[in-house]
């Protein structure tokens, strides 16, 4: 990341999100205004609760603006409740900043539910796209690979996913810049049993669509880690499943680490002597610099911080806030998905009258 | 594991299962013969093909039979074709002697859609269980949890969901010997959308029905790592999906950690004075430490190793299916399964009237 740091932009902060807002979210600005010291703040929440943890940054408070409101959306709120209720809270007002382009990036670490509800009614999707996608950037071996849906919709279906796999390339292209990013549909590994419908068709879908996206059919959950393709594409369901496992994973091995490491005196010795390279392992692995999943399918960007983080997590997502927010993605894909659809939905109606025209023969 | 090692058991084994067969099978064999020398091997496959790699094992020609059968079933086979064309396969026979009660378990690395199908022809299913289900052993920080299905059925309805979990209990108690095993669901994480319409009506199932069962609900894929649970059940579609991930991100993290210890000579010298300490991490975390599958809800204990393990991942697997051999599992669920049957069956019935109800009342 870091690839705007010399831009400069302004971040909408839903201040009162987050188990720990506003605290956290403050420390969190003032942590991230360090490494991107061009930023701007817009920081909407209550401002009674906001100031003592802002006063105590005075970087912070030259590079923000507090933008009063004592509504916030809690975090058990159900989105439906949270639209309606919730037209003057914090979230929805940055929200609006990001709508009348006050703001480049909206952030918040409240409801996830809330946050995609209230952004889908202020921003509105992209022409043709039904349901937007939470997008996770995962580590890999050789680098970052793109994953969605991870975890906006429970059931999603061929349109969705084939939307998904469009909305993904766009990305990894126009703001991860991969000249030309290998896209590949997350599967099963059995020989036999290769896959449900859904995944089935969305396959064939997209091979017969001849979009220019470089499709290369299935990947595993291996692949994901292996970074074997830049963008994996999967519904809500598994693509949550298999980013919290990978989360559980990583904890299960650094568990297995510290008990390595202090397993003798001598181990603890060489793990003092180790201690640097160990200390960027830590870093490595820590959840927190990995936190923020981004809202795709939306006429403006939105960021999502995990809601029980602290200070060090909220600012690892507004860094990737602050860093996707020099892309034009936005512009980019608009002007390309009208063509994308009109293939697919050629590609689709092709495939049916080829099935129809299979049982019709069938039959006779 | 190792729970039963001064038992003697019997082991039918698939010599030409698996992408290097039969090497690496024999090789396992007698990787695993050290570590429990009581074991009895029936070996089935090609006798001009095994001889070599077994005369090489002294102690291994003393303890096994080997069945001489030509036919194989190919790594790539559907698995109706290998049904249809496998009778006299090495496969076929390994069942066969567990369905004969020669052996307490077989053992293939061969395709694993051929082997359930042919397993559910020769053992047949618990009565009142629809599918088998392939059930992994998880590593967790507490010790293990198993997960199952990961991977026997791309698409799991209500009843499947609820068997599982009745399979998965039953096994933890008398195979993993847990007191009174805690079984979850795998689901989603977010607040608001909790879980599909299949998930959520599993779950009503299982509370409604009052088992003698210590279900806790909804668990996350973090969770299973976490050991929060003894049993996790899920859909095989993501149950794959998240062992494939968990491996994914096992790799990854060893990858860092290779990069972290040679990052600098002071960083070397500490890996070499802790290497006692991360050797056994090592061995924690290779893949071919946790290899093999076991097919639960068959009359017949059948595991699956991956078909590409080398010997040590092979004797991992044959380990497994060593200790599990020792247990009553079978009769203890044949027992069991009629009045849980009964239990979900009258619970299915009273919320679906429960359901009219609600809406008839709506309608008034």
């Amino acid at each position: 990341m870091g690839r705007y740091l010399s831009q400069t932009v302004t971040i909408a902060v839903d201040a009162m999100g987050g188990d720990h807002a506003p605290g956290v979210v403050i420390d969190g600005c003032a942590l991230s205004l360090e490494r991107h010291p061009e930023t701007r703040f817009l920081l909407f929440g209550d401002d009674e609760k906001i100031s003592p943890h802002l006063k105590r940054h005075t970087a912070l408070v030259a590079a923000s603006e507090v933008h009063h409101t004592p509504d916030a959306v809690p975090m058990d709120a159900k989105p439906a409740q949270a639209v309606r209720q919730g037209r003057k809270s914090s979230m929805a007002m940055a929200i609006t900043a990001v709508k009348v382009k006050r703001a480049q990036a909206v952030i918040s670490a409240g409801s996830t539910g809330a946050l995609m509800a209230m952004s889908k009614i202020q921003l509105r999707t992209f022409p043709g796209v039904g349901r937007p996608a939470i997008a996770a950037i995962w580590p890999t071996i050789g680098g970052e690979t793109l994953v969605l849906d991870v975890g906006a919709n429970v059931d999603s279906d061929i349109k969705q996913l084939v939307d998904f796999a469009i909305l993904g390339e766009a990305f990894a292209h126009t703001v991860l810049h991969r000249a030309r990013p290998r896209v590949g549909l997350l599967n099963v590994g059995s020989e036999d049993v290769k896959g449900n419908e859904v995944v089935k068709a969305v396959d064939a879908l997209l091979r017969a669509a001849d979009l220019p996206m470089d499709y290369v059919g299935y990947v595993e959950g291996d692949d994901i880690s292996a970074g074997v393709v830049d963008v994996v594409v999967t519904d809500g369901f598994t693509g949550n499943i298999a980013l919290k496992t990978a989360e559980g994973t990583a904890k299960l091995v650094a568990h297995y680490l510290r008990g390595a490491l202090t397993s003798s005196p001598l181990s603890k010795f060489g793990a003092l002597l180790a201690s640097g390279g160990l200390k960027a392992l830590k870093e490595k692995m820590d959840p927190r610099s990995a936190n923020g999943g981004v809202f795709l399918g939306l006429n403006g960007l939105v960021v999502k911080s995990h809601g029980g983080t602290d200070a060090l997590g909220f600012a690892s997502a507004l860094d990737l806030s602050i860093d996707l927010s020099g892309s034009d993605f936005g512009a980019h894909i608009t002007s390309a998905l009208e063509s994308v659809h009109d293939k697919v939905k050629a590609a689709d109606e092709a495939l049916k009258a080829e099935k129809r025209a299979k049982k019709e023969a069938a039959s006779k």
